[in-house]
This record gives C-alpha cells, sequence and structure tokens, in this order.
C-alpha cells in the first residue's frame, strides 16, 4: 500500500478543522483509514452520517488499534489532559502534529506531561478557517493555497519532513519558525482583529434596543464584515486569549494608539493626515491581493457558500 | 412614453456607485435616457467603453438638456460647490437625490446655497457598496435586497413618493429617518467599523519591516477581513469623518470603553466573561444572517468576482 503516506489516522476533535482534514485526506488519498475522536455523541452521530471517517469514538480506550498520524483539532484549554492520555495511550512510533493557534503554550503543554519515547511531536497551524462552527460546515478545499506554520520545537526531527508532506498534499504551503515568533505575528494578523470584531459587536449589542435593531438592520454597511468573525467558535477564542495574552496585550497597545491617533486628527479635522493613512493602507489591500490570500467577498445574497 | 419612470436622469459622479446605478437605471428601464457627469476624464473614456450612459460631460455647462432626475455620487467635500452650480443651471423643475454617507452635513449644505425654486431635493444613502472605486467594478445588481434609508427635511414633499418608487425600482427596501439618527446609526454600522479596519492595517504597516511582510503573508486568518475595508476610497472616507465628527467621535468612546474592559479580561484570566462576551456576540451574527443582509464570504480564491 505504497501510495498512502499514512497507514491509519487519528483526528481528535471533529469540528470544522478536524472535518475538513477529513475530508481532505480522504480526497487526497493520504492515510488507508481515518478515524475520529470527539467527546461530543452529536458530533460522533454528524460524522457517521457524512460518511468522512472509517470509526469515531468518544474515548481513546476503545480503539484497540494504534496510529501512525495523531492529528490535534481540540480547544487549546483542552491540549494538556489529551497530551497525558495520549502518553497513556500509545504504545507504538506515533507522529503527531496539531491545528492549534497558539504554539508557545501547545510545546509547554506537551513537555509538562510524561515523556513517551514513541511520540513524535510536530506542532503545526494551517492558517484556514471559517466563522462557522461543525463537521457540517468542513469542506476538503479548505486548505487549499493557504500557509501552514510548524514550529519544531527540537533541533533534528526525523518527522518533520514527513508532517510537511502530509501539510503540502492537502494543498497547503509550508513554513517554518519558532513558536514565539509564529505567536506574535498571529497575534497581529488574527488575535487581535478577532478581538476587535468581538468589541465591536458587543458594542452594538450595548446599545439601547431600538438604536441595536437598527444596526443589525443596516449592517451591509460595513458592520457585517465585523460580525462574520464574531460569529466564530467561543471557546476557541477565549482559550487563545488565555494561551497568548502577552503578544496579544503588546499588539493591542499599538492598536490603540493609532486609534487614538485618527481619533485626534478626526477631532482637530487634519483631513490630509486622514487622507494620507487611508492612502496608505489601500496599499496593503493591493499587496494581499496579489499574493492570493484575500479570498472573495460576494456583496450580494446569491451565492451562499 | 409612459412606462419610463424619468424622462432624463444625471448622475453627478460616475465612480463605483454612479455606475451602477447607471447599469440599474438601464437594466429596469427606468430612464429614458441616462446622462453622466464626471470632472474625470479617465472615468468619461472608461464610461463610454462600457457603454452605460448615453451622454457624459465634465462640465454640467456642456449640457443643452434639463433633466427631469439628478442623482448625486461626489466626494462630500464637493456637496457644496456642486449645489451652486446646480442652482445656476436648474431652469425647470428637477428631483434631486444623492446617496451620501451623512445626511446632516448634506441638508445643511443644500441649505447654505441659494434657492432656486425649481429644485426638490430628497436626500437619500443607499447602503451598498464595494471597496473597489471607478465605473470599471460597478454592476447593476449592487442595490439589490439592500436597505435605503430617505432622510427628508421637509414636512411635505411632492417628490418623496417617487423618489421612493426610483430606489426601489432598483430592488431597495426604502425607510425613512431624520437625518441626525440616520448619522448616530451610521456612525455605529459604518464609519466605525470602517475607521477601525484602517486602523488595525495602519498598526500593521507601522511595525518592523520583517515582521510586516510576514502579516501580509499570513493575512488569510482574519486581518484580510480589515484590509478589505480599508482598501475602500481614501477620499469618500476622509470626507465621511469631517462631516460626522461627532456621532463618529461618541461612538468611537463606547467602543474604545468596552475594547479596555476585553483587554482587562484577559489581563486578569477572565475566561469566564470573554466566553459570554464571545457568546452574545454571535447571536448578533445569526440575526444578520437571517435578515439576509450578510453578504458571502468565499475563502477560497476560486470565484473572484
Amino acid at each position: 500500500m505504497n501510495k498512502f503516506l499514512f497507514s491509519k489516522t487519528l483526528i481528535v476533535g471533529m469540528g470544522l478543522i478536524g472535518s475538513s482534514l477529513a475530508r481532505a485526506i480522504k480526497k487526497q488519498n493520504i492515510s488507508k483509514e481515518i478515524y475520529g475522536l470527539d467527546n461530543n455523541f452529536e458530533v460522533i452521530a454528524t460524522c457517521k452520517k457524512l460518511k468522512i471517517l472509517n470509526h469515531c469514538k468518544k474515548d481513546i480506550k476503545e480503539f484497540s488499534t494504534q496510529f501512525d498520524l495523531i492529528i490535534i483539532c481540540i480547544p487549546l484549554s483542552e491540549y494538556k489532559k489529551l497530551f497525558s492520555l495520549l502518553s497513556d495511550f500509545i504504545t507504538e512510533p506515533t507522529i503527531i502534529t496539531d491545528v492549534g493557534s497558539t504554539k508557545v503554550s501547545v510545546i509547554e503543554d506537551f513537555k509538562s506531561q510524561r515523556k513517551n519515547k514513541f511520540i513524535n511531536f510536530v506542532p503545526g497551524h494551517p492558517i484556514a478557517g471559517l466563522e462557522k462552527s461543525g463537521p457540517k460546515y468542513g469542506f476538503a478545499e479548505l486548505f487549499e493555497n493557504r500557509y501552514c506554520i510548524l514550529t519544531p520545537f527540537e533541533k533534528e526531527n526525523s518527522a518533520f519532513n514527513l508532517i510537511k508532506k502530509f501539510w503540502e498534499s492537502i494543498g497547503m504551503e509550508v513554513e517554518s519558525m519558532k513558536a514565539d515568533y509564529h505567536d506574535r505575528i498571529l497575534a497581529m494578523t488574527s488575535h487581535i482583529p478577532q478581538l476587535i470584531a468581538y468589541s465591536i459587536v458587543y458594542t452594538a449589542n450595548e446599545l439601547e434596543e431600538n438604536l441595536r435593531d437598527e444596526i443589525i438592520k443596516y449592517s451591509a454597511a460595513g458592520f457585517r464584515d465585523f460580525t462574520r468573525l464574531a460569529g466564530s467558535d467561543p471557546i476557541m477564542w477565549r482559550d487563545v486569549y488565555s494561551m497568548n495574552k502577552d503578544s496579544v496585550i503588546e499588539m493591542l497597545g499599538r492598536f490603540t494608539e493609532d486609534l487614538t491617533t485618527l481619533q485626534k486628527a478626526i477631532r482637530n479635522n487634519d483631513t490630509k493626515f486622514l487622507e494620507q493613512t487611508f492612502s496608505s493602507t489601500r496599499k496593503v489591500r493591493h499587496t494581499i491581493e496579489k499574493l492570493g490570500q484575500a479570498g472573495s467577498f460576494n456583496p450580494t445574497e446569491k451565492d451562499k457558500i
């Protein structure tokens, strides 16, 4: 069975990302068998209905087999407990990767558990997602043409190239960097935008009732872009802010400084500064479009995903 | 020629909105003839190439005809001068409407000019747009299923129903409210989200060069949603903040308070508060989706508009 990269793959956490991975692995013939683990019976039932797994269980002890690849797709606050379970369960050489949005905390959680010589862990972060949660929203193409960042923490890791090949096989471009550098970049590209989106929707939600209803009604003016992000999984994001506190607070400080500068320019009618700033940001957008990382937005309701 | 709502329509400003209006008016057979006015020769040339107008000129004095409908689609800072030109030009009964993002300033600019008894002005704001500028990006369907807010400032205006019918004819749902209430709602649904988007992209742009490049590269994580807004027309937005200063500063104050509360919760590891807040915002998103005002986002690069 040479054509498969892995023989038995276990995906832990069958939400949007886990279920998309199952579909992508199946589509690309990457693993002979795909197993799932999830602590929610409803999720397990949906996965069975969708026929995206060979087997799906609630407790890892229910499996009578070992796996050559395990992919962790659960909230960051559950990693510690899972690493402990895996240390007890694994009795054969196993490569582990994950999809967590912070990497320093993940490595710390891994190191804090009992060492199991069969485990080879290469932390990963596929930069791909959607504001929807749950297996029914997943799709195989989610990862195509997106970046995946690996943050290996050992000088040499024999599994690195295989894991790189794995993420490439589902269409991703793989980059490697240190975990703390990853966490700083992601604070700016992901955690701060997300927090701001939550914050502005929260502000709107706190307004007087009649004003709030009007704001929802007329949201097509820009506000709706924020609500899309603010529709994301609350548990996942709660954990991100716990785990990447320092970088988030640093970048938030920079953002607040710049917002204050813009506010002052508005108060002082400094139209020249406003125009200059708004022109410079436009260039950033054009660069992202050229890099093919912009996605596409349809302002009509016609082609709903 | 009973089938047309208007005989001669003039669109002043042939950018994204003006050119989309021309297309929509043509598609729905609303006006027998459609004229355009723009102070940019390139825009005029593009409009001629696109064949979306019967005539397009740079100076209103070049027209030897009068119009029964004039739609103003220019930056807010140019209204005053245009109202003055129109007062001099118009010698027959003419209905004027506009698409400006603020309404108090527009009405003030109108009132500050010489009164011309032939002019009947019904200020409007179609809540529809895109981050692109220029006539080549316009399309007739931009307005379909979106709201248009009218802010009539006279107790009775004989043109109100006709203007309402006009916006409805291109697919919009029309609501009427006072100009200052409009400006407060739009501060929250549009002007603040836009300012925040500009601000965060500005922050990223100010970071050390290597970090900035990485942020652009990995923008698919949420940041790109902000860059989409921040790609909008700088002149248009510069003017919005000048014209709606008070409401913008009020709403910005509320936003900053709420962001500070979230920052404090992160610092203090108040995960319960974070989870509660993030869950409440999710409900807002679902309401917007139910109302059919969400648009649709495709995270892949496949179906570019």
